[in-house]
């Protein structure tokens, strides 16, 4: 489990002055990417040796809203990951409180960048599967 | 049900070339107003009312990709509706060829813009609560 | 001038209730790329000849607001053209008054994809090159 | 002169594998509002008292393009302001090379939430008068 920060920015809310419900996904994206990173799994690498992670799927559960200003963390989990495809659960939290006012999931595959067929992070950079295989929870 | 028709626009896109998954969930957003205009219920004078309507929760699934331009329509289906909570499902289809790109729902409740109470639909804009039973596709 | 129509997207506002600022730039992208569609310069046709188009610099005046619903048209000419530069400039209009609710322009350079340096229209597309000279307006 | 700091967000990009020409007003928004926050004028609070600052008009030149991951800096300073209005002038710079990537400027005034008519900062907030004041850079 990683630990991803920031505040809300002013654009991201609504005329509802709460965190518009699309930039949930933008948030779990950035929680992701952070992990990624954090395990040593620099997703702008990945994408030179010619893998794209598209998304597959995604679930939001919006429990309390966010406003402008208001300090978050989100706990992101690599749940799943066999090479070919990986899911991830998120939690986001209000700083304040540690109230949890959003969570999801979402689903991912490997594909090369030119067909978008699938691929398999094993043969392909090695180093990296080794430590995303040793970074998941269950 | 009722479908929604635009083409993709530039910014959209993220670096894989292809609509970028969070905006997804603004495209159901926009079918999802629309279909409140067309069976005669406007999203403008049901806030007048002072009712907020905020997404519970909300799944994406992402079949194939949609690129800058490509027109797409939406069919969208009001599948769960009593007053104080509602259901969409949504299917979004390239034009061209009228492949499915990509399937989800979404779940919102009707709250007071105030204290984001309950609120019920039935009470405070009969009228619009009729249009939308009389809309429920099962 | 080509005249580019539609309504404001309730994601679009922000906590002030109006379309957020930097979705004006957005709003200009779209009347722009809508012009060169309508003089019969596809864009996607000019990327897959190899040439981008990025911004060089941008520049809107905010003069109304626009709120969640309001249809707007924009007004957008092609001022400036040789081939290897242009300039747009854009008059955002509230449909239902004609109220003048934003103006401003961009201008744009003509790169390769590779390494982005200048590309002339003229000699690798020189049919939409007569049709972007021909709709210059002054 | 305050720095605002962070990494370029994968949704950040468009198709041009760059960061969108928009979303240079959102890093604007960013640094501006980091800006009143570091010298002790709180936004939140500012709309608290019932003061909007809406953006009167924006500016933006685009040097350098910026990639998914890259670290970047904004040096925004405050050049105008007089309680009624206010103008910010911006750099933001790749961190790794310190090039510059894009210039602007942003101006905004006060009004008040209800009839958007003019407001003085001066008589409404004081404090925060003084603390603007004394952070303007010629």
């Amino acid at each position: 489990m990683e630990k991803y920060c920031r505040q809300v920015f002013y654009y991201e809310t609504d005329k509802m002055a709460i965190v518009h419900n699309a930039n949930y996904l933008r948030i779990f994206e950035e929680a992701r990417l952070y992990f990624m990173d954090r395990i040593g799994v620099s997703y702008p690498l990945v994408e030179e040796a010619g893998i794209l992670i598209p998304q597959v799927d995604a679930y939001v559960r919006y429990h309390q809203t966010l406003k402008y200003g208001d300090e978050f963390y989100v706990e992101v989990r690599l749940v799943e990951f066999n090479g070919a495809r990986m899911k991830y659960q998120y939690e986001i939290h209000r700083a304040s409180d540690d109230e949890l006012t959003a969570s999801g999931f979402t689903s991912h595959c490997f594909v090369d960048e030119e067909k978008r067929l699938p691929k398999n992070l094993k043969r392909i950079l090695p180093e990296a599967f080794e430590k995303m295989k040793a970074a998941i929870e269950n």
